[in-house]
């Protein structure tokens, strides 16, 4: 790997994803430097070129871009405030976890200690990272993304979501929950057959498919979210109402907790009663919406 | 297509399963012969070729194989139960949802009313039909299962799962278990963007290819689980449990019921109290068992 040309860049956090993203970094020839807050988690990287700073202070005026990925935003100040002022005139990119109100106002905190922030959400598993389909989303300053992009290549496929700094982890977490809802509903699913002996891993290949065919009328549903049109000829809410039953049924009958279906059958019978019985599902995703918290999360 | 050795099939429900069901049969050559609790609905069907029989006993003796895909278990018993005498020596597939008890329960019935019986669930929506994507699930009497298979076959992927004919029920469920969490999910993800003025149909591909990728995961959690091993070197229980409140944070903040997702945050901590936080997330499907209802929902 040419490392002349490759940009140094420091990583904060030697957690599971700190490690791979320095390990990333490292495979495509950045000159790396990592600071975890207990010691001992960079020797395998050390081994593979990459400095180990003594302090935070160390770690961040060693290169221009400052990566922090550590476990929330909590975290991420308490690591950070202390050292705020060696940040003047570098870039850091907070990989962190976080909600939008969080990216926010640690932007405004950067801004504050006269560095550029790009906030981001990491949309893959450590063992992903570095390759094309590890995607990871920015938001934030764009002079500071584009300064900064070939470095971002080197973990995977970067997707740049605009000026707001909250952006990226709006995506964020809406893509987290679509996958939270599919790993609950998968749980279920394998308790449910394991009930009958069924082993998950004979099951699995049949959810796996089912789920394909299944994400293929997301698209669709979209559509009907976006132009408000939910009638159907094919799977009315009614009937899906109906047959939800049954799913809560069999659950009790075979010795499954109704904990993480529960809310979907609620939904529906709000769906039912709202007038929508005749249309599509899609129809449901209106009735999601309240009021939003005065403050937020951002603290 | 060659009508002549294909055997004749009865469909009982037209609604917008049944309809493609029958059209399925049709266009495979099949005799068809179609009743409907309300009249007119058979129409199109009459038009490429459909008998509409004018009573159930009509519909069912026109043909050694009936399908009956109603509402729920309730409509196919109302439907059935005065005319059971007509079904003495031939086949009755019930294609409508329900629970394995409820298949059980009308397999005892058919038996006692000299009738061989096959239990199913579909596992496409309407449009599939036909199509070899649309797959069937059945379990029940082998002998009927194999006599009628060619027919079975007009209708997509015909997949036999044995004698017990709560079987297929059970299969067909927690598929729909798993694909109403991943819509649950989806819904979420597009309330949560939707609060910023984002398409859905612009944020919909990101979810697809999202949830691809998680997708290939759940082979791993299912060996994990049949296994009990639930190490991981890779996202531990705890961090995500510690993300996972960044996404009701983030859901109040920007006004997107928490409905749908709470469960997953209250199981998620279980798991973490259980000792669980430096495990895989699979490690949680085990939290779900609890004591079967004992009578079932087989009335
Ligand atoms: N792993 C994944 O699949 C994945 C995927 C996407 C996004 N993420 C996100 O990436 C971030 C890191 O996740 P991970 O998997 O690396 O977690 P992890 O393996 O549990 O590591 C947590 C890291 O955070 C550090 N940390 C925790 N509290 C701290 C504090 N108060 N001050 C300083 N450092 C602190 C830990 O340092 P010590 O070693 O000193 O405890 C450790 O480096 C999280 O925000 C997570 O949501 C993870
Ligand atoms: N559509 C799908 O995507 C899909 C996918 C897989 C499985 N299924 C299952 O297929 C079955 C039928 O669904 P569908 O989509 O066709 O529903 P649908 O369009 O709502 O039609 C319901 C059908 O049930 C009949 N019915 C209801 N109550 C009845 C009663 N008490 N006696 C006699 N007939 C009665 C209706 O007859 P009337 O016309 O007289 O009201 C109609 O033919 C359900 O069990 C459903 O869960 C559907």
């Amino acid at each position: 790997m040419a490392a002349d040309n490759r940009s140094p860049v420091t990583v904060i956090g030697l957690g599971a994803m700190g490690r791979a993203l320095a390990g990333a970094f490292l495979d495509n020839g950045h000159p790396t430097t990592v600071w975890n807050r207990t010691a001992g988690k960079g020797g395998e990287l050390a081994g593979r070129g990459a400095t180990v700073a003594a302090t935070v202070t160390e770690a961040i005026t060693a290169s221009p871009l400052t990566v922090v990925c550590v476990l929330d935003h909590r975290a991420v100040r308490e690591v950070l405030d202390p050292v705020a002022g060696s940040l003047v005139g570098r870039t850091l990119v907070n990989l962190t976890n976080g909600t939008p109100c969080q990216a926010r106002e640690t932007a405004r905190w950067a801004a504050a200690h006269g560095a550029d922030y790009v906030d981001g959400g990491i949309m893959a598993v450590p063992p992903m990272i570095g390759r094309p389909e590890s995607l990871v989303l920015y938001s934030g300053s764009p002079e500071a993304f584009t300064a900064h992009e070939p470095a971002f290549g080197a973990l995977g496929t970067a997707l740049y979501l605009g000026a707001d700094a909250g952006r990226a982890s709006l995506y964020d977490i809406a893509l987290l929950s679509a996958m939270y809802g599919m790993f609950g509903g998968f749980f279920h699913a394998v308790a449910m057959v394991g009930t009958e002996k069924v082993p998950a891993a004979e099951f699995t290949p049949l959810v796996v498919s089912w789920l394909n065919a299944m994400i293929a009328g997301l698209p669709a549903m979209a559509k009907a979210v976006d132009s408000g049109d939910h009638s159907t000829a094919d799977s009315n809410l009614e009937m899906q109402a109906t047959a939800y039953v049954n799913l809560l049924d069999a659950s009790r009958d075979q010795g499954v907790s109704t904990e993480l279906v529960e809310p979907m059958r609620e939904l529906l019978d709000r769906g039912v009663t709202a007038g929508r019985g005749g249309g599509d599902i899609s129809a449901l995703i209106d009735l999601l919406r309240t009021e939003p918290t005065p403050n937020g999360s951002g603290r």
